[in-house]
């Protein structure tokens, strides 16, 4: 087995993401020699102890990142300021301070002015996840095959990325680097508008009068299913990403609407031709997706 | 094995539905005693007498009629006017005209009036399908536990009603009859108010630049992939389908659309609360389905 990559790893949240990598991290042996999990409330802590997914349990973070040499933010991404503050004076020379938020920019904006000179700190997004949340829903395979994008700010210290990408690695994903704005431009689309509209057509459909509610339900595998399994995620997560890439996201949502409004129009007028080549163009995304393998 | 429903059964058109249709009536053999198949090309047909789906085609829709006791009309509802125009002279009296549009109010409007008098006009629409379309797509399991929906005019002949039904029973679907306004507003809401979301935020990020465009392919499993699986359905269909069920499908995406623009609006102005409770009710939806086994 290769060395391994970090003393103590803490992690603070310890939901689907961060309880994820404690597992891999105990079922491997080679990413941490201590993983420490941290998380608001003892009944957490209660059931990552009953998991067996972590060496040691620390219900105040400040204590949970002492001696470590990574500490993993995977808190919802609007606590990370409050808990930057908290664990900043008690981050150990030299250690690595990374996160698995959704939003990158706000994160640099949150957490960068917190990190103490001598701590590297270099912001990571795995692309992975569920529906589901809380500590018994992580698993080890959660990122096999899966990217995680490391939005590193300049002039950060090549070995310290380069250790928080092996991590990843021997998670099982693929690393790539990028920049932190055009990270929430692309997710913006791939990820946060999309999500924004599962919420919302959910939230229409239950306005609905109490017959059609009923048999929307009854009737949804003809569409609707597809958006309602990824409007079962985290509220308060997704509450925070949308707040914390608002701009990004406005503006994939003013551009979607722009199109969806052109779409009515057409309808409205019957211009069957540009109907056609929209759906059309559909078409031609997921076929890109199947070659790709990534449908 | 019982009686078959018919004795010959027409189908008009023979893409997914009509060839899954089609493969039924010569497996189970108690639906008809003869399955003919039209299409509008002979290429179609060669592909019809290779995949043996069925005992007669013809290339004239009112040449198959001729002598049917059912005509299922299973071409794209843009196309309805015009076939029942040209079947109309030819329809046996006594026949049951049928058919499986996604949109009902307009097939009533389009094909009622060329009903002969003597023959019962049953329309009907199983809420089945995929992504794929022709002959080829179709399979016998298609219908098997999905619901079919039937919209008879008022004064229908019951007997020919529960002919149909019969029929999408033994394909293996539920049958429910509803109001054919009532349908259309309930089917806007379930498929195509989705199917124009997807397709329309597929063109939204095709017409990203390059650089964003490829990243949006590459990690599309963030959520941008469960919209775009039944974007890849076919442009006639559904070209029609909007065209078809435009003010049910436009009061729909108007409700959406305001739904959208109100999360807009709290994403803008830092509403949490607002923010929360429109992802808790996307969860709440999802649960139900879960609850009825439809997810």
């Amino acid at each position: 087995m290769a060395e391994p990559l970090f003393r103590r790893i803490a992690l603070i949240g310890i939901g689907l993401i961060g309880s994820s990598v404690a597992r891999i991290a105990m079922e491997r042996g080679d990413i941490a020699a201590e993983v420490v999990a941290n998380a608001r409330t003892e009944a957490t802590l209660d059931r990552v102890r009953a998991l067996g997914i972590a060496h040691r349990t620390e219900l105040d973070a400040a204590r949970a990142v002492e001696g470590a040499d990574l500490v993993m933010l995977c808190a919802p991404v609007g606590a990370y300021a409050g808990l930057a503050a908290a664990i900043a004076p008690h981050l150990a020379p030299g250690a690595i301070l990374t996160d698995v938020g959704s939003t990158k920019q706000s994160v640099i904006r949150d957490v960068g002015p917190h990190v103490p000179p001598g701590v590297h700190f270099i912001p990571a997004h795995p692309l992975a996840g569920t529906e589901h949340s809380g500590p018994d829903a992580g698993f080890a395979t959660l990122f096999e095959g899966r990217w995680t994008l490391l939005t590193p700010p300049a002039g950060s210290d090549p070995d310290a990325v380069e250790r928080v990408a092996e991590l990843w690695r021997r998670c099982g994903s693929n690393v790539q680097r990028m920049d932190a704005a055009h990270h929430d431009r692309v997710l913006a689309i791939v990820s946060h508008l999309p999500h924004l509209i599962a919420f919302t057509i959910c939230g229409t459909a239950d306005d609905l009068e109490e017959e059609s509610r009923q048999e929307v339900l009854r009737f949804a595998a003809s569409g609707f299913r597809d958006f309602t399994r990824i409007a079962a995620s985290d509220p308060v997560m997704w509450r925070d990403v949308f707040l914390n890439n608002r701009e990004a996201l406005l503006e994939m949502l003013a551009r979607f609407t722009e199109d969806a409004q052109a779409m009515a129009r057409a309808v409205r007028w019957g211009d069957a031709d540009y109907i056609e080549d929209r759906v059309e163009r559909g078409r031609k995304i997921r076929r890109s997706l199947i070659e790709l393998n990534q449908a």
